[in-house]
């Protein structure tokens, strides 16, 4: 079966980038700089359910946006989880948390207003993050 | 200066086991199989401080915690994070969740009764933990 982007990850966010493993999506939610990574491959859960190559891939392009989140926003920390209890879909969070952001320090799920982007503001950060993201 | 693991999760925690790069520590929260792992360096704030050759070892033993608490409680899903915006020191969570968890489906942070062990209890959970980690 090919992959299919989960209904609830595809209303949440807007397209970013494609790498060699992940669908790089941005959360629509502009309180923080906030990405997805979707592996795409089907029936994956856990990050240990994919073979050790894309394992190794993932952590490499983790490391790529994390790396691109730190240098284009200098964030007080990232966050970055795999928590997947509502949407099974495996997808891994890559945020940028600041100590003067609306849920600091709680974790984002749960405590973020979830105030999407006015369209402009949007397009603009998903240029910026695309351009950051090139080699 | 040598590592020195912070006094929070030394607070919150119970050695569990030494790996090749981290301490495993279980949480003393009864509800839920939760492990910590923190690297034995100093001065880490983020995975991506640590040099790429350590970067994958992280990643290695990950994996090997998650599949360990899989094959041993067979949790709903698990849950991989690191955050840190309360304890700066680096440590990753790898949690076993269940659907029937006192805070299911919402993230364990501020979400989960923090009850500790009973003395005997955590006693069986650190040798259980112990046993399935040996190679």
């Amino acid at each position: 079966m090919a992959f299919e982007l989960h209904p609830q990850l595809l209303a949440d966010s807007v397209p970013v980038a494609v790498l060699e493993l992940c669908d790089i999506r941005l959360m629509d939610a502009a309180a923080v700089p906030w990405l997805l990574m979707i592996p795409r491959r089907t029936d994956l859960r856990e990050i240990i359910d994919l073979d050790e190559s894309a394992q190794l891939t993932l952590w490499r392009e983790i490391a790529l946006v994390s790396k691109m989140l730190r240098n284009e926003f200098h964030p007080t920390k990232l966050n970055v989880a795999a928590l997947g209890n509502v949407v099974p879909q495996l997808h891994v969070h890559v945020i940028a948390r600041f100590s003067n952001d609306a849920a600091w320090p709680k974790p984002v799920w749960g405590n973020l207003p979830m105030v999407p982007y006015i369209d402009e503001a949007r397009d603009t950060m998903v240029l910026r993050l695309q351009t950051a993201l090139k080699p």
